[in-house]
C-alpha cells in the first residue's frame, strides 16, 4: 500500500486531485446527465479556470469544447485524469495516462471489488498495473472530489445538481459516495462552507487517511469531516489525526458499524475487515476526535467548529427568556461535559436590579420581560459577558426573531456586544427563517434551532479546545523507559509460563510478587516455609491458560504441611484433567490481602496494532464490560484518562470506609506496560495481567497473575 | 388540593377551560398587542363561535365588540372567565366570577408564587378565596389554553401571532408558558396538528396531571405531549398515565431537571419540590411514557405517534439507496431497541435478480440504480413489504425528492404500495422542501430528514405498541398475596430489630434464614450447635443499622466453641463502640455459600410514595448505581423488567462457569415486597434487604439481613 508522503510535505497526489491545473475526462459525454457528462458540466458551470480536456474517440467536441480521441492527444501537460468508462475498459486506458504523465487518476467506474470475486480480481489487476505504471488512483467506484475554491468539480454527484457549495473551512472525506453526496447537499442547504470534498470508494490505492492527512496540512481547512465504514491503514489514520490535532484542526467522524447489525451491514457493504468498534472509540478519544452518531450530529459539530472559536474552558453561561428551556439547557450542559457555575453575586444583583423576578444564578432567566425589551436583554447579556467569565455563553430567545423587527433590533444589540467581546464564543438558539439565521451568522454568532443541540455543540468545542491545549503542551507518546533497551525475539515469548511472563514484565518495570517455582509437592512445602504462610499455590504450565478451571489454584494455605498436601492434590488433579499438558511445577506465592482487583492487558487490533486495555477485575469486566482502551504507547495523562473513563471509577476513591487506592502506581503500571507493548510490538501479541491488585495509596499495585503470548505467525 | 373527577367522568372544569360555550375576558384591552387584548384578537380571528364578553369598566366596546363593566353585567351564562389584571386586582374580581356561576377562571396575572414570599402569600390567599367560592383556577402566571377544533383561544401566547395551528390528534400540556408557546410555534411550523394546548403556570389549583387526565379521556386526542418541571400530585399523574395507556394514547414527556444543575435551575424557576429524577424515570418506564431529552425529540415522537400507526413488533426493514446510511440506520436500530432480522432467502434472491449488486440482507441497499429507476425501487420495496414481514419499514432516498419530478414519481410508486399494504408503518427519510414533505405525509407516510431520528421514532412507536399490548393483557397491579390481610401499626415497626424485621418480611412471604437470637455468648454457642457449623454471628440492636462498622458481624465460625468466644468478643466490642446502644443479643445464622449478592428495598418518594428498588449488591450499588426502581405494587412482568434493566444483568445468566441464578425466586421476592410496601404504605417508610442472596436456579433467594423503618412522623 502506498503511504502518504512525510509530514510537512503535502502529497503531490492529493494536490493533483484537489488542485489540478488541468484535467482530462476519459469517457466524457455530451449528455450532461450521464456519469461521463456531469463532471464536465459542473466544471464548466463552476468556472474552473484550469484546462479541461474531454477525451472521447467519437466526437470532436463534447458539451461545446474540443474533445480528444486519446489523452495522449491533449496538447498540454495533464495533472489529473478522470476515468468514466465501463469497468472492463479502465485497464486499457491506464498506460496512456501514465505515458501522458498524469499524477493521479480518479476512477468513477463501478464493477470492481464492491461486486464479486471477478470484480475483486479485476480491481487487483488494475491496482497492480497502476503500481507498475507509477500511477496513483482514487477509487474505483467513487464519486470523485471537488474544490469549491477553484471550481474544480471532479465528481458526478447529484448533490451539485441544484448548485455548488460556498467555499469554506470545512473539508469532507467520505468512504461512501452516496453519503458524501448527502453531506454536501445538506451543507449547501445549511449554508456550511465546504472547501474540499472527496470520496474514496473502494480504496484500491488512496484511502481515507491519506486524504485526511493532506487536508490537515491545508491552511484553509479548519474542520475535517470524515465518513468511515472501515479504516484499512490504522497507522496512517492515527498519523493524520495527530497532525490535525497538532495544527488545531477539528476532526469530526461518523464511523458506522457500531452495533452488531451495523457491522454486519458494513461488512456486506464494503467487504472490508472492520476493526473492533470499541478500538475505534479508543482511538477517537485518544486523539481528540469527535465521534458523531448521526449525519445531523456530524454537521452540527462541523458547523460549530467552522467558525473557529473554541472556548477557553468548559464553563457555560445560559441566558434564556424561558426558564423551562433554561433548565433543559442546564441538563444538556451536564450531559455534554460542560459546567454551569453560578454568576458572581454582584452580577446577580445587577440583573435583579433590572429585572426583579429574573432567575440569576445560571441559567440566567431574563423572562419574557427582556424578550419584549431588547435593550434590557442587551444590558443583561452585557453583565453576563462582562462579569460572568464563562468560557461560552448561549442565549435562547424562542421564535421571537421570526418577527423581522425583533430580529433587526436583536441583531443591533448583539452586534454591540460582539464588538465589546471579540473572540468570545456566543451561541444563539432560536427558530426563524434561514435568511434571518444567515444574518446572525454573518455577525459572528453560531445559531441552532434546538437548544440542546446548541449545548451539545458547545460541549464539542470545549472538548476540542482541551485536546488542542493538551497537544500544544505535548508530548503525547511516552518516552521509552530504561527497560526498553532489550530486544526480545518471538522465541523468548513462545511457550512462556506464568513465572516467565512475570519475569518479563518485572524487567519492564511492573511489580510482581516474590514467588518460588517448586517442582514437587515437597519443594512447595519448603517454599511455603521460606515465604511464610498463608500462601497460594498455582499450577505452572505453558499449556494451561485457565488455571482455575482445572483446579490449578488454591488460596490461603495456612501451613507448610498443608501446602505439601495441596500441591500433591493439585498435581494429581491437573494430570487427571489434562494428561498431555506440560507441567513446570507449582508456583508458591505469598497471599496478598485487601486492595482492589483490576486487570490490564494488551491485545492486537488488526487495524491499529497493540491496544492497551484496563478495567475493574472480577465479574466487572465480564458482566459490565467496564474497560478503557488506548493505542500504545501512552503517557501518564492518557493513562489517567483511562482510569477516569471507567464507570466504576468511584471504587478507587474508597467505598464503605476503604482507603483510596494507589492510582499513581496503577498509572505507572499502565505506562510501563504500554511502553513494553510498543517496544516489543513485533513479537508480543498479547499480555494479560489479571488480577492486577491495586493496593491503598502508597502501597503500590502488583501483578498477581500474568500471561504473555507471542504474535500469531 | 382538588382532585380530578373519577375515571370515566370527564372533568367539568377542564371542559369549561377547553370547550367553553361562552367566555368573559376580565381586563380586556382594545390594544390587541397587550396581554388583555391578545386573547380577544385571537378569539375573533380564529372565528370562535361561542360567546365572547370583554369586561372593561372604562369602555363600551373593546376591539369592536360590546364590553361590560363587570362580569355580572354579561346578559348570558358564562362558562369561563379569563382574568388579565394586575395581581393585586385578581382577588377583587373572583367573587363576581363565582356569583356569575363561571365554572373556571384562567388567571394570566404574574406576581404570585413565582416571585417572592409576598407573592406566595397572595397566591395562598387567592387560592383560599377561590376554594371558598367553589371556583376552579388555572394559573396564575400561566398563558392559558386553546382548542384548535373550536377556535377557542384563551391565551396570550406570542406563538399564535403568525397564525393558528391546524387541529389534530396531538394535545400539549405544559407547566411552562414559554415552553408551551415554543412547542406550539414549532408544531405549526412542522405541520403537526394540535387539538388542545394548555399551560398550568404556578398550579395553585389545577395541575398538569388533571389536564393530562382530561386529555386522555378525549376521543380526538391520540398523543399527549407534556412539559414538566416538577409534578406535585404524584397519584394524579400516575392515574392519568394509566388511563392514557389503557386507551392506547401515547404520552411523551419532557421532564427537565435531570442533572443536578438542571434541578437547581428548576427549583429556582418554579419553587417546587422536585422528586428524585431517577424516580421519574422509573414512573415513565413503568407506565410506558416516552421521556424525551429535548424539545426536538419530544416533537419527533409526538409527530410519529400522531399518525396513529404502531408497529406490531420491533422488527425493522431498512431500505436505502446509500449503503452507508443503511449501516447508520442499522446502528440506530440497535440503539433504539429495534431488531433488523434478515430478509428471507427467497426475497433476497428476488431483489438480487433485479439489482445484481444490491445488499439484500437487511439493510437492503438498492443502490443508486434504484434511485434512478423508480419502478425498480417500487418493486424492491414491494418485495420487502410483502415477504419481509417486518413490523416497520424505513426507506432512505437522500435528497432525491428535492427534484419535483422524482418526488412525483416516487409518490406514485409509494401510493401503490400504501394501497396494497394499508395500516403498515412505512417511514421515509429524505431531504426536500416542506411542500414535498407534506404531500408524502398526506399520502400516509411519516417523513424525517435525518435517518437516525426516523429510526428513533420507530423505536418509540414499537415501545408504545408493546406498552399498549401489555396494558390490554393487564392486570398491572399485582393482586394482594394472602399475607396482606394483616394490618400493621406504626408501633409494630418503630424500633424493630433485625430479627423483628425478618419476621415481618417472612410473614409477607419473603424467605429468611432460620436463625436463633441468643442473649448471651453461651447461648450463641448452643445455637451454633443446634444450627450446625459453620455459622455467622450478628449483633442485634434497634440502635445499630450499620453492624459491620462496629464489629457486629463475624462470618464462617467453624465450631460452637469458637462461636462462644466470637460472641463474647463481639458483645464487648459493640459495648466499647456504642455503650448506649440497646443490645437485644447475638443472632446466630447458618452460613450460606455461593449465590449472587443482590439487594432490594423500599423508600418513600415525596411525590410518588413507596418506591421499590432492586440492584446488584456489594460495591455494585455504591459504585455503579446499577439499580432499577418501580412504584409499588407491581406484577411479575414488571419485576422481570426491573431485573432486565440492570446493566449487570448478565451476572444472572452465570459467569465464569457459575450456574444461572434463580431469577423466578427473585421476582417472587420483588413482587411480595412490593405488595407488602403497598398494603402497609401508611406505616412502612423504608425497607432494606441487603444482601438478598440469590441462589442458583431452583434454590431460591433469601434475605440475609433486613431493616424495616416506620414512616417519618
Amino acid at each position: 500500500m502506498h503511504k502518504p508522503e512525510e509530514d510537512g510535505k503535502p502529497s503531490e497526489t492529493l494536490r493533483a486531485i484537489f488542485e489540478p491545473e488541468s484535467v482530462a475526462i476519459i469517457g466524457a459525454s455530451d449528455d450532461s446527465g450521464r456519469i461521463g457528462g456531469r463532471p464536465l458540466r459542473y466544471l464548466l458551470e463552476a468556472g474552473f479556470a484550469g484546462g479541461i480536456y474531454p477525451v472521447n474517440p467519437n466526437r470532436d467536441q463534447v458539451q461545446g469544447i474540443p474533445a480528444y480521441p486519446d489523452i495522449r492527444a491533449v496538447p498540454v501537460q495533464v495533472d489529473l485524469a478522470i476515468i468514466a468508462l465501463p469497468a472492463d475498459q479502465v485497464l486499457s486506458v491506464l498506460p496512456s495516462c501514465a505515458e501522458k504523465g498524469v499524477k493521479a487518476a480518479i476512477i468513477f467506474s463501478a464493477g470492481f471489488g464492491e461486486t464479486d470475486a471477478a470484480g475483486a480480481a479485476l480491481q487487483a489487476e488494475m491496482l497492480a498495473l497502476a503500481r507498475r505504471l507509477g500511477l496513483r488512483v482514487l477509487g474505483p467506484n467513487c464519486l470523485g472530489a471537488f474544490n469549491a475554491h477553484t471550481g474544480f468539480m471532479g465528481t458526478f454527484t447529484q448533490a451539485l445538481k441544484h448548485g455548488f457549495l460556498a467555499p469554506g473551512s470545512v473539508a469532507i472525506a467520505s468512504q461512501s459516495g452516496a453519503c458524501g453526496g448527502h453531506l454536501a447537499y445538506l451543507c449547501r442547504q445549511r449554508g456550511i462552507g465546504v472547501g474540499y470534498w472527496i470520496t474514496t470508494g473502494n480504496e484500491a490505492d488512496i484511502g481515507l487517511p491519506e486524504c485526511m492527512h493532506w487536508l490537515a496540512q491545508h491552511p484553509t481547512v479548519r474542520v475535517i469531516v470524515a465518513y468511515a465504514e472501515a479504516i484499512r491503514d490504522g497507522d496512517g489514520f492515527v498519523k493524520a489525526l495527530k497532525l490535525a490535532r497538532s495544527r488545531g484542526k477539528a476532526v469530526v467522524v461518523l464511523k458506522v458499524g457500531r452495533s452488531a447489525a451495523g457491522a454486519r451491514a458494513a461488512a456486506s457493504h464494503t467487504g472490508a475487515l472492520a476493526g473492533e468498534d470499541a478500538v475505534y472509540d479508543a482511538v477517537f478519544r485518544q486523539y481528540g476526535v469527535y465521534r458523531a452518531g448521526s449525519v445531523e450530529e456530524l454537521l452540527d459539530i462541523a458547523y460549530a467548529c467552522s467558525h473557529g472559536v473554541f472556548p477557553p474552558d468548559r464553563s457555560l453561561g445560559i441566558v434564556t427568556v424561558s426558564g423551562g428551556v433554561g433548565v433543559q439547557m442546564a441538563d444538556a450542559a451536564a450531559e455534554y461535559g460542560l459546567e454551569t457555575p453560578l454568576l458572581p453575586a454582584d452580577a446577580q444583583a445587577s440583573i435583579k436590579a433590572m429585572i426583579p423576578f429574573a432567575g440569576v444564578t445560571n441559567p440566567i432567566d431574563v423572562t419574557a420581560q427582556a424578550a419584549n425589551d431588547k435593550s434590557l436583554l442587551g444590558r443583561c447579556l452585557e453583565v453576563v459577558m462582562g462579569e460572568g467569565s464563562f468560557g461560552a455563553v448561549v442565549l435562547f430567545v424562542t421564535s421571537a426573531p421570526a418577527d423581522p423587527d425583533f430580529a433587526q433590533r436583536l441583531l443591533a444589540v448583539l452586534g454591540e456586544i460582539r464588538k465589546r467581546h471579540p473572540g468570545r464564543l456566543i451561541v444563539l438558539s432560536f427558530v426563524a427563517p434561514q435568511t434571518v439565521v444567515r444574518e446572525f451568522e454573518a455577525a459572528g454568532f453560531l445559531v441552532f434551532e434546538d437548544s440542546n443541540r446548541a449545548v451539545r455543540a458547545i460541549g464539542a468545542l470545549a472538548a476540542f479546545a482541551r485536546s488542542f491545549q493538551r497537544a500544544a503542551s505535548g508530548p503525547f507518546d511516552a518516552p521509552a523507559p530504561a527497560e526498553r533497551t532489550y530486544a526480545l525475539t518471538r522465541g523468548d515469548i513462545d511457550g512462556l509460563n506464568e513465572q516467565g511472563a512475570k519475569a518479563l514484565l518485572a524487567a519492564a518495570g511492573i511489580p510482581v510478587l516474590d514467588e518460588i517455582l517448586s517442582a514437587s509437592a515437597e519443594a512447595a512445602g519448603e517454599a511455603a516455609e521460606r515465604i511464610g504462610c498463608p500462601v497460594a499455590l498455582k499450577i505452572v504450565s505453558p499449556d494451561i491458560t485457565h488455571k482455575t478451571e482445572v483446579g490449578g489454584v488454591v488460596l490461603d494455605i495456612p501451613t507448610p504441611e498443608l501446602a505439601v498436601a495441596a500441591a500433591r492434590d493439585m498435581l494429581a488433579r491437573v494430570r487427571g484433567h489434562l494428561p498431555a499438558a506440560r507441567v513446570d511445577g507449582v508456583l508458591v506465592s505469598p497471599m496478598r490481602r485487601g486492595g482492589t482487583e483490576t486487570l490490564c492487558g494488551v491485545f492486537r487490533d488488526p487495524v491499529f496494532g497493540p491496544v492497551l486495555m484496563f478495567g475493574l477485575g472480577g465479574v466487572h469486566v465480564e458482566v459490565l464490560k467496564d474497560v478503557a482502551m488506548r493505542l500504545v504507547p501512552l503517557d501518564r495523562d492518557e493513562a489517567r484518562s483511562m482510569v477516569r473513563e471507567l464507570r466504576g471509577k468511584a471504587i478507587f476513591d474508597g467505598v464503605r470506609g476503604a482507603p483510596p487506592a494507589d492510582v499513581e502506581a496503577l498509572i505507572d503500571v499502565l505506562v510501563r506496560l504500554s511502553a513494553f507493548a510498543d517496544s516489543q510490538r513485533n513479537v508480543v501479541g498479547e499480555v494479560d495481567i489479571n488480577p492486577l491488585l491495586l493496593m491503598p495509596q502508597g502501597q503500590g499495585a502488583i501483578a498477581l497473575d500474568a500471561l504473555v503470548l507471542p504474535v500469531s505467525e
